[in-house]
């Protein structure tokens, strides 16, 4: 016999037979209760509160996590309750999953909160003469753990810190397996961790809080390796030209996160200690940089990596000050020359999970590229150049304030800088604007000539674009088109079959889709389908820090993940040179 | 239908079918074929000659491997060869198991050599263009892993390995899923690992080949924490009298270790790179203060631990001076007063193997006693106190260079001393033979008083012993009689039903059991079948060393011991005061 169970806060009556377990009847309809610990009632999430019906006594577990959540008497554990007759109940809101929105700008995909690091406020049982155990086994029996990794550092704090606040501690665990800290009283509101975007250029840190998903707060600076070599090609020539030299670039970008990562948590008034986890998401070259590991294999053909995914370790491992256990997670690449940032990337924008056609174009100094359709799932790159960075361009500069990123004709020129500042010179987006300005205007050819003397064409007085900056971003718009058209003309899609296009990096964000699509940059396809994704790379290191099943399911899929190698395409010399010319034209796509 | 395979070296014929694998059928009829590497040909020790049948081509593995070996091109891997005929072969002894005996004295229980180390002399595959692997990736690839844990410091150290050596290289390989170091060339030959008795009064050090499981060397010294305490009880208190000193207890045991581990890798050549794991056996009191752990806890009811089984470490976390990588292994104590150099001595005498009923008593400053019958496996301990150590004693001393160790009467009284040096004071065993022989003489009452005027006992001109001394060793031989007679009792063992009574500790070797029984330290039973078996503590770290099977089943074993608190008994008291008398007659045993 069933009996029915009217759900008021959500209006929804479920049915459910008799000694079956609430929690289960729950979830089997649909409603996204929160089993943070699994059934273990050690993590209090699931609460219902009984209106009508049986009300089991309450027991010791959840008459102290009605205290701690400061609930009526009549709440009671969905993971506990069997069913017995008729119930109506309340599910407050805290007892459903929370979901949060992983990208800024684009597209919204609702990610639900479910990271490895999970804090548990507990209260320990004290131990009794008969009974001689072990802390650390209360510990574990607390949990239902045969096997808990504990590091000895916390072996050596507990004592204390279970004396002194009488055996309720929280306790943090990661991936349910491993305990990070032992804290005293109930610090479960406390849980952050920090997801990194580890640009070539830019670095970014953003805080993050583990319980809601909300972002808490986000530093940017600029790669202090850039005193190194402005691209990752230098610096790998700098890395191997000396085993000091490496060692310069991991601590100078190692010395860069610890005074982002101090210079965040001062300001927000976060203890370092409650920072348990940290992501970082970047390109192959920057991943080993960060780990101190060479790079010599990356610059020589065959061009291999030192690793892919890498095991798991520790933030103390590399001098970072968070939580001492504080566990470090470098998303995993996918080729030498398809980094974490794009693995990151993959995830930001579901991917994997879209119908139909779509490409992912991520615009830096390397294009990598990655086209899935219903069958195929392939990814490559091509060496764009710093062009599109402003680097090797006469009044070329990086995208800072006083850069020129937006160009646009009304009656007269009209310069956009960063900042409002005075012009400084020309970053990506305002060179993209400029040349796509000069085509219409007829002052370069389509073959990129400039037509007249040849002569610098004056922007301000003291700024210009040469006939060598022009070449300059010929062959880095070639590079790209070439690498979407070869990549397409492979699994035979035509520009018509694509349904979304995303672009992604900072440069996404000021392109203009008419003049990028002028010059021959992006596909000459309907703007609708041209979606801006932002930093891509730091939305995915937000998803990995906060879902394992997310991190799960990015590891599996980008094992899956082709890689094509367009260098070893015997089509890449003619499609590159036809691809010189600016626009669309000449693309089969 | 069958073929006969005939092995010639063994005298031996056995049977196989068509397309069967060899090292299956070898293993199956009872002969111990060596699969290190798990039948997967990496390892090249399952080698067989084939004599006469069908020879496969060599493959380019088994070709690597044979030259590895300097084997005949006869030679195929047993855990490849697919049976298609009639053969006749021979194992050559490098293909089966190696065996080491563990225990120096006493019994003798072959081991299977298995340790959780093992190394591997692989070629790895050289990059291609057309596959950017990562070199992680291939390393994984060659060990048919999907996962395995490698250290950030390997990967920075793997593309030079790697170039240098041509690609052929040694792998360390951890319970087959870490991958420990990589070394260039083929230094499979050179692995050793530390096993460490972490004895209160002593520290024993032992070097010991994985590969042969061969002790090399052994170091003793004394534990340097004897200066802060001369037993646990006095090293607790000087712990927990500020944090400083429990700091300073455990840097002065590693430093202890530190230079005793120089010293015996120095003297024997052998470099700490090669040094791969480390296994410390000691009570639960010396477990703590090794890893700076507090013992507040061990010295005030309810006496619990913070950890009987602690976590996967590793000896650079104790600062000791191994292989970076090189992991720390604590043998798991039973509870807080039976400790991992109990666990290590039922592991080092096969107690739980054994039918019938069996004790198992270590004699130190806790006089610690296992009882193994058909059905139950208890534990207890009881206070011995120091003076069996020579402390508390007038003359007492530590079983040290001039320490009486024996005394017997002849005519006169013969005194033996350590190191044949003028006589200084007496250790333990010279005790109890004096007190026997007193006992016998009439000197002492069997109630403890000394007969006549009560003053000391002379023995040489500086030497006596005194009614107090007769007292403290009273005292602690009834706390060893009290807690053999208690566990016997509660299981209904009579001394008769004992078929073995093993003793261990280094006291153990130079005790003599008519005088031990004469005291009543030992129950009164046929002296054969009282077994020294020396320093259990030690062999068993060895044991667990040497075999990861030994490892896993003494993890699980230990958790079924029960643990007896004689202090909760209520026969205590009484059991105690009947036992002060010397002597056996009282015991209902």
């Amino acid at each position: 016999m069933a009996y029915t169970i009217k759900i008021l806060t959500l209006d929804k009556t479920i049915l459910a037979k008799k000694g079956e377990l609430l929690a289960d009847k729950i979830l089997e309809s649909g409603i996204d209760l929160s089993l943070y610990c699994q059934k273990k009632a050690v993590c209090g999430k699931c609460f219902i509160e009984i209106l009508e019906g049986y009300l089991p006594p309450l027991d010791e577990i959840e008459d102290f996590l009605i205290q701690k959540s400061k609930l009526s008497q009549s709440h009671r554990l969905a993971c506990r309750y069997e069913v017995k007759g008729n119930l109506v109940i309340n599910i407050p809101p805290e007892s459903l999953l929370q979901k949060t929105l992983i990208l800024k700008t684009g597209i919204k995909l609702p990610l639900t909160i479910d990271p490895f690091v999970k804090k548990y406020f507990i209260e320990l049982n004290k131990p009794e003469l008969d009974h001689p155990y072990s802390l650390l086994s209360e510990l574990k029996k607390h949990f239902r753990k045969k096997r808990l990794n504990v590091p000895v550092n916390l072996l050596r704090a507990l004592p204390g810190t279970l004396k002194n606040s009488r055996f309720k501690v929280t306790t943090v665990l990661y991936d349910d397996n491993e305990a990070l800290a032992v804290e005293p009283g109930d610090t479960t509101e406390r849980s952050f961790g920090l997801a990194v975007d580890l640009g070539t250029t830019t670095l970014v840190v953003e805080l993050i809080d583990l319980n809601t998903g909300k972002s808490v707060d986000t530093a940017t600076e600029n790669n202090s390796q850039l005193k190194y070599g402005m691209d990752i090609v230098s610096r790998i020539s700098f890395a191997f030209q000396t085993p000091d030299n490496l060692q310069k670039l991991q601590a100078a970008i190692l010395k860069n996160l610890s005074l982002m990562i101090n210079l965040i948590l001062e300001r927000n008034q976060v203890s370092q200690d409650h920072i348990y986890e940290i992501v970082f998401a970047g390109n192959t070259t920057m991943n080993h940089l960060l780990l101190g590991i060479p790079v010599d294999t990356l610059a020589v053909s065959p061009f291999h990596a030192v690793f892919h995914r890498l095991p798991e370790f520790t933030a103390d491992e590399l001098g970072l000050r968070l939580n001492p256990n504080a566990k470090a997670y470098v998303v995993p690449n996918i080729k030498s020359f398809v980094g974490g940032d794009i693995s990151a990337g993959i995830q930001a924008t579901g991917l994997a999970n879209r119908k139909g056609n779509h490409l992912f174009v991520d615009l830096g100094t390397n294009g990598e590229i990655v086209l899935k359709t219903q069958k195929k799932f392939v990814a490559t790159s091509t060496a764009a150049g710093p062009a599109f960075e402003g680097m090797n361009i006469g009044s070329g500069m990086l995208a800072l304030p006083g850069a020129i990123y937006k160009a646009e004709k009304k009656n007269r020129l009209i310069l956009h800088t960063i900042g409002k500042e005075k012009p400084q010179g020309i970053c990506g987006t305002g060179l993209i604007d400029l040349i796509a300005l000069f085509l219409d205007e007829g002052k370069i050819t389509p073959s990129g000539k400039i037509v007249g003397n040849k002569g610098p064409i004056e922007i301000t007085e003291k700024i210009a674009i040469s006939q060598q900056d022009v070449r300059e971003i010929q062959l880095a718009v070639a590079a790209v088109k070439t690498g979407i058209r070869l990549i397409c003309e492979m699994y035979r899609i035509k520009k018509e079959d694509l349904d979304e296009v995303f672009i992604a990096g900072a440069f996404g964000n000021y392109l203009n889709t008419k003049n990028a699509k002028r010059i021959g940059l992006l596909p000459d396809i309907d703007p609708e389908k041209i979606v801006y994704v932002g930093n891509s790379s730091l939305a995915g290191a937000r998803a990995l820090l906060l879902s394992k099943p997310a991190r799960k399911k990015t590891e599996s899929l980008i094992k899956k993940v082709h890689y094509i190698s367009l260098a070893l395409d015997p089509r890449f010399q003619k499609c590159f040179i036809d691809s010189l010319n600016f626009g669309d034209e000449n693309s089969s796509l």
